[in-house]
């Protein structure tokens, strides 16, 4: 599965901004490959991209539909499915990140049959994968955790990607999740594989490299987490890890979605996640903490990174803030 | 899904006893309800039950084919496919543990539709669970945990469940993998529903219920798994246990399948999990080990499991020598 660029963003009748966090997320990390969007009727949300209609975007030479964008009741309505099967009937590509698959809309499946497109469902692998082996792979890779899920875990992999091809060191990205495979046109996402296959994913995403070379591998929820915790646990194992991140955001009440969680501590958590990553690399240490700080006022910011840094003895930094810089500057050689 | 009994259990063309472990299990908790076995032309297993064929087997009040049984290659062969379609044409069901699906194979897929009969393949979940809660459930739950795969885990809890029982305690199973499924009549193979899922599918497996009632938990995998680890622990959290049963074998050399894993050690192992455990019920406590002390000479036994006792604090038994009274007199109230 590797997407075809570049994309027109598909915003449907997108009620609000927050419907459109992965079209926006897409938009940040690649305006290069987002040439335009298109909307339908109420649609309340906007990417700052040029309008376009399907037949201006396809002259423009986009390639691939994208549909980041969470829908009105989970399933894919008659006038989105109009409008994807014109895009088919143009030359498009459609690759969708809802639950619900662009395959099972018969009409849709069928337009894409007839035309000799190709569907893609990110968030359902498409292939299956072996048990993993826990064989020790050449090449090194860094894993962002987190104290909760939703935290900055991708962001903080972009950006420690963006910053070590900067300095032009060897990285690559691999997503997991749905946001992170549109950004890297390709990826796995694990929180969908069949659970005896979560490590042997992460294995085949973050395959043998050059001893130099780093994958940056996305990070999905936190050890902390009561309904997500074995899917992170699987992609520890599955990582390798040599270098962790510990991501969190200071002032979540609870863990996200269950309100009589409290959040670990940032120590508890940097040890339990240490702990379960040196099964498969006895290695594996914690190189700092990226913590994202937009709802601390601002004044707070250094004296909170500040602290941080006094607890655990390790660089804190906010991605959007301060960089990765200080992250990147304490990788192992 | 539950299955109908009794069964008639299908051997195959079984090349040896080992790959009739599935069925073998069975028999041994449930001899009451495998009225007798069914073999094809070469087959080298035997269960010790009646040898039928189907008529008969119908007659005798059978109700559903139990396909436990490893076979050859994989794939279902032309021999069992007409003999699992006379099957359904005499009204049975049949109950599959195969990795391949009994409704994949088009002439039973469509025998079980002309004459309205069930097919069960347990490995495949055959429903969506939600995302786990992480609300405290009422009842008691019991999960024996692993050093490794395959240390006896399912044996644990199936003797305790009927140690309990035979004390008057209220006390059930719940079954987590084929042969489990098989013995029960019923469950969810936890290591085959979609990763996101786990904990929640072990939250709906093991619901509320009396205060006095105690779930017996099918453990899967151990925490010290490279390959496995997440299953075991999103199957951790959704169990919320009360009390955890250690489970060992001494003379493993390495991690089933992985011979550069060496095994935990048990306090390690006793740690690891109860901290876990915690994470959904902080009253989590180890309650005692089960070691499969099968391949250690006799004499060594008694003072394996004193030895075991002495260093952890804890009751130790071999579920098959000794019983597992001792687990069970150690239950938290």
């Amino acid at each position: 599965m590797a997407l075809r660029t570049p994309y027109l963003m598909f915003l449907g009748d997108a009620p609000d901004q927050l419907a459109a966090k992965t079209a926006s997320g897409v938009v940040h990390w690649r305006p290069d490959i987002c040439i335009g969007q298109i909307k339908l009727e109420n649609c309340s949300a906007d990417l700052g991209l040029p309008d376009m209609g399907l037949e201006e975007a396809a002259e423009a030479g986009a390639k691939t539909v994208i549909v980041g964008v969470a829908n009105r009741g989970g399933l894919i309505s008659q006038a989105w499915a109009e409008t994807l099967v014109k895009a088919i009937e143009l030359g498009f590509d459609v690759a969708s990140g809802l639950h619900a698959k662009l395959v099972d809309v018969p009409e849709i499946g069928a337009a894409a049959e007839k035309h000799g497109r190709t569907l893609m469902d990110v968030r359902h692998p498409v292939r299956s994968f072996d048990v993993a082996s826990g064989k020790k792979r050449t090449g090194k890779r860094l894993l962002p955790v987190g104290t909760d899920c939703s935290v900055g875990k991708m962001y903080t992999a972009l950006a420690i990607e963006r910053e070590m091809q900067a300095r032009g060191l060897n990285a690559s990205f691999r997503a997991t999740g749905q946001t992170g495979i549109f950004i890297a046109g390709d990826g796995v996402s694990v929180d969908a594989v069949v659970a005896d296959f979560i490590s042997g994913a992460t294995e085949w995403l973050t395959p043998e490299n050059d001893a130099d070379h780093w994958d940056v591998i996305e990070g999905q929820g936190s050890l902390f987490h009561a309904s997500y915790a074995g899917v992170s646990m699987g992609l520890l194992h599955g990582a390798q890890a040599d270098a962790l991140v510990l991501c969190h955001e200071p002032t979540r009440t609870h863990m996200r979605g269950l309100p009589d969680y409290p959040l670990p501590g940032l120590a508890q958590c940097l040890a339990a996640n240490e702990q379960a990553a040196r099964l498969t690399n006895p290695a594996a240490a914690c190189i700092g903490v990226a913590v994202n700080t937009k709802d601390l006022p601002p004044g707070e910011v250094s004296d909170y990174l500040k602290g941080v840094e006094d607890e655990l003895g390790l660089p804190a930094v906010d991605p959007v803030a301060t960089g990765v810089g200080k992250l990147v500057d304490n990788l192992p050689a």
